[in-house]
This record gives C-alpha cells, sequence and structure tokens, in this order.
C-alpha cells in the first residue's frame, strides 16, 4: 500500500507518499482500506519530531479515518468486512489501509457521506470526553470555546447547542466568528480586538463561563481562571500557548474551581473504547437527526498531504481538512 | 451569652470571651446551645483580619460545634429541641450558642461522646467533598495526605483506608508520622528530610499518588503534579505555602491529571447540604462502627480560645485542638 511516510522531520515537504508494507490486524483489530483521513495538529507536531508515535502505534501520521472494512483479526465481534466505518486511530490514517482496535470504530451515521465522516472521531470523542464526560457541561450553563472554528470549535458549538447549553467563542476574524454564529454560537469575541475575560463577563451577568474549552495552554491560563464562573471547569486539550504558565490557585480556590488537562491519543485502549462507545450513544443520534454535522473546510488528495498541513498551519480553515485517497 | 469577639485583629490575645446578643433562628434554622467547637486554621486567618466571614455569617470565629438544639426557628422539620448534634457553621462556633442552618446538622454518632464531635464536621465534610465527591477516590488507588496529622489528614487517612485505598501522608516529626501510622497510613514521609515526590514514586513502583488532599497551594503545586498518577487528581483545600505557582500544564497533560481548589465556608447552603447529607450516609456509619474515629489532640477552656490558637500556629498538635464552653 501508499503511505505518508516522514523520512526526516521538517516542514510540510518532509512528508513523502511512499510504498510500504501493508498492516496486519493483530488480536481485536480490524483492516480498514481507507477513504479519508484527516488533518489534526498533532499530525503537524509529529511531522516536525515534536510527538513521537506512542509504543506500538503506526509511525505514519493520521488520527481518524472512514473507510470499508476489509479484513477481521482474530477475536472481533460485532463487525463484518466490506463495513463502511470511521474510527479513531493512534496514527496511521495517513495511508491506504489501516489496522484499528474494534473498540475505535463507530458506524458511519446515517446521512453522512462516509468520506466526511473522516472528520468526526477526533472532534466527538474530544469534545465529548472533554466537555461533558470530564467538565459536565449541563444544559443552560455557559460553554467558552478557544478557536471556535477549528474541527473540535465546531463540533463543540454544536454539541453544546444540542444539550441546551449557551456557547461563547473566541476566534482571530470576523468571517470565522460569522461561521461559528452560523453553528449556533452565542457570543462571538474577537480574539485579536477584545479581552475575552471581559466580553464573557459581560455576556453572562458578570458569572464567567462554567466550562471552557482551551487548546492554548499558558498563554491563557491566567485569564482562563478570570473567566471561570463558580464551580467552573476548565478542560485543556492544547498547548498552542506555550507549556507552563502562572496558577493562581487563591483565584481557582475562590471559584471552587477545576482544571483538566488531557490528549486522547495517549490514552490505552480501554479508556479509547469506553469514550468511542459513549459518543456512539450521545453523539451519533445527533448526528442521524441533522442536529449536529461534521464541517469540513476541504478535501485534498492523501498524496499531497504536505498542502492540507499548510493550510491547517496558516489557520485559514474552518473546520476539518480531509485527506482523499486516490 | 458569652462569645470571642475580635475587636480589632492581631495575635492570640486579640480573641476576647465577652458578652454578646444571643443569636436568633431564622426560617430553617435551629439554636444550638454549644458544648464544644474546634479551631481551624480558617479561625486563626479571621483572628488576623485575612478572611472575613462571609455575608450574613456570624461575625465570631468557629466553623463547627457540637451541643445540644436549644430552640427551632420557623420551618424546620426532623429535629427536636434537646437533641444532641453536632454542625457545620459559617461562623459563629466560639459561642455559647449559634444559629445554624437545619442542612448542616448531624446527628452525634453512636458512641462518640458529644464534646468530642465538635471535631467531626469540618474534617469529615472537607474530607468526603474533595477526596470522594471531587476527585472521586476509589479502593485499590493511593491517596496522599499532606500534613497527615492534621485534623484534615487523620481523618483523611481513617476514612481512605475504610474504603480500601493505600495512604502515603506527609509530616514534619517521626512522632506525627508514628501518628499517622497508628491511623493505617501505609507510607510515611517526613517532609524535612525526604523528597516526597521520589518516596511516593518509590512506594508505588513509579505509578504515582491517584489522588493528593494539599493544604499546601503553591508551595507543592510543581512536585504535586509531579507526584501524581495517570489519571491522577490533585484536591487543593489550602494554601499554607502561597497562592501563586508556576502550573506544567505539559506535564499535566502527560497525565490526564485534573486540578480542583475549594473551601467549604463559601459554599451556599445547598452545597453545604448535600455535602453534610453525603457525610451522614456514608462517613456516619464508619464512625458508629467505630472504624472511623475523631482524633482529639486536647481540649481547652473556650474563653482561653488565644491558648488553642497558639497551639495550632505552632502545629504541635495531632488532630483536632477542642474549645469547651464553661
Amino acid at each position: 500500500m501508499h503511505a505518508i511516510t516522514i523520512p526526516e522531520p521538517g516542514g510540510p515537504e518532509a512528508l513523502v507518499w511512499d510504498e510500504v508494507p501493508d498492516p496486519v490486524p493483530g488480536e481485536g483489530e480490524v483492516l480498514v482500506e481507507v477513504v479519508a483521513s484527516a488533518v489534526n495538529r498533532a499530525d503537524v507536531l509529529q511531522r516536525q519530531g515534536f510527538y513521537n508515535p506512542p509504543p506500538g502505534a503506526s509511525p505514519y501520521p493520521g488520527l481518524e479515518c472512514s473507510g470499508r472494512i476489509a479484513a477481521l483479526g482474530p477475536g472481533v465481534a460485532g463487525w463484518a468486512v466490506g463495513d463502511e466505518v470511521c474510527a479513531l486511530l493512534t496514527g496511521g490514517g495517513y495511508a491506504e489501509k489501516v489496522a484499528v482496535p474494534a473498540g475505535q470504530l463507530l458506524p458511519v451515521p446515517e446521512g453522512i457521506d462516509l468520506g466526511r465522516a473522516a472528520a468526526l472521531p477526533e472532534v466527538t470523542c474530544t469534545v465529548w470526553s472533554n466537555v461533558f464526560m470530564i467538565a459536565h457541561l449541563r444544559p443552560g450553563e455557559t460553554l467558552l470555546v478557544h478557536g471556535g472554528s477549528s474541527g473540535i470549535g465546531t463540533m463543540a458549538i454544536q454539541l453544546a447547542k444540542a444539550v441546551g447549553a449557551k456557547v461563547a467563542v473566541t476566534a482571530g476574524t470576523e468571517e470565522k466568528l460569522r461561521r461559528c454564529a452560523e453553528l449556533g454560537a452565542d457570543v462571538l469575541i474577537n480574539y485579536r480586538e477584545q479581552d475575552f475575560v471581559e466580553e464573557i463577563k459581560k455576556a453572562t451577568d458578570g458569572a464567567g463561563a462554567d466550562v471552557i474549552l482551551d487548546n492554548m495552554g499558558a498563554k491563557y491560563l491566567e485569564r482562563n481562571v478570570q473567566s471561570l464562573a463558580v464551580n467552573g471547569r476548565l478542560a485543556i486539550i492544547g498547548m498552542q500557548g506555550g507549556v507552563k504558565g502562572e496558577l493562581n490557585i487563591g483565584a481557582l480556590l475562590g471559584k471552587r474551581g477545576a482544571i483538566s488537562a488531557t490528549t486522547l491519543r495517549a490514552r490505552p485502549l480501554g479508556e479509547k473504547a469506553a469514550i468511542v462507545a459513549a459518543v456512539r450513544e450521545h453523539v451519533w443520534p445527533l448526528l442521524a437527526a441533522g442536529h449536529v454535522r461534521p464541517v469540513v473546510d476541504r478535501e485534498l488528495p492523501m498524496s499531497d498531504a504536505a498542502a492540507a498541513h499548510r493550510v491547517v498551519e496558516e489557520s485559514g480553515h474552518v473546520g476539518k481538512v480531509l485527506l482523499i485517497t486516490p
């Protein structure tokens, strides 16, 4: 088969479409013939040499895919060759075939195109596990989503609205904020021109956000704590603004606040399967009913993954950038 | 009645046993004739002028008491004059009488002396709400308790052991560590002589603590994060080591860790009542069965609260220091 390899870490040109051996599904795994994958920021870090695949993972990038089951490994029940699926991966999505633990498979939701289903696994699992399983966003509460127009942001807006929460977003352009509003965002904050602490306070009668979904890490830590409501929960899923920041414990304690920090990729199989099962139970019906949809910025040939990485690195996109196999 | 008043903030001598008007129980409150109260660090801060009572609270210090119900305010059901109780207070425990919302009352547990029951409300509510309701300590997990010989520490050790967890403690003297061991602590760390990060790693085959109960705040923040296991939870309940500290978000994220910071006193009535109800359900049977007991360092006359504050400020005590009414 072909896959995107990284002979030497570097810029987008480091991604090379090359011939490699087919993966072999192990115990409890299935082999998926990939129709599409999607770009995640972790792929960019992996390409740059900053995010090595965990032990046992595929060496190729790609944390999600959609496609058809081509073979079942030993001990797999509930799936059949030919099933149309999408999957959360520990790597290897940028390839014509990938071996996946069965617990990380999801059926393609009713009414969703097979290729576009590749836009779903990472964002639904990340948002559901953080905003709902960890931070327990409840109807009537306010969610603040940083990077509202990102793949994760666009899904977070829709899922939070679907459960009856109020949603505030930050983004860097008016066009991105307009797209967030189309998806249901109630409060639009241009972080280049506005102070998000002030804006979230204004939008909540001074109360603050009950849950914050943050991809910035250190750069926003102090302001995120300032933006939390009493009993507020800050869920950190990225560190695009740095790794170490000052935490004002007094401010957090005054709010009885909580901070979590997680990644999906490093979770063991059992935890991933539990998240996938929860997503299938709670998010899949919303997709089938049309209340929530994948937001796709563009589709590019997988062999030109470099072009897709350039789009994501320039942050010009809204939603997911897909990679389509030949 | 008499109460400890604070005419001017200051040292222990600022505490003055004076005649003051009797409190009047409001809607949903009862009047308790106090037999004993107990010293908490928040009382010391209040005496120093650093921790003003929340709006509506008694101006006198004292966050817990035991005694007998002397009168019922309007709308109180389930309690009767003469009942022997202990109570979580928002203030006013250093007095001969105090008005308490009925939701913050607990019956004196079977087999526990009425006076010594004053040692229970703060420590049981603080430990249960943080270690179990927020951090969800589970059987087989490891709890690290900083200040293992404090009132809160001695209760945390016993409750964690009672649910089948492993317990590590830090304390500053061998004698305090010996007392922690008597209460069931499995791993004893002298923080003056040992590095608690190294010791907790050693004691858990490198895994770290699943839950940490911390009263130090900033001073321990970095080392607490280093001490956490994967999926570990740090519950901060005090800032004896400072308010602002550097948080290594990368380290927290690598462990999928969580940090909470809470105080009991500032919680609204409904949250306090929910905690008290959970404590009555889960902790009271353990007290009645003798699996858990109040640890009392000494009993002093309430009129000499200054002496009790000196003991607590010198950290020479193990467990609670009680104040007995005349």
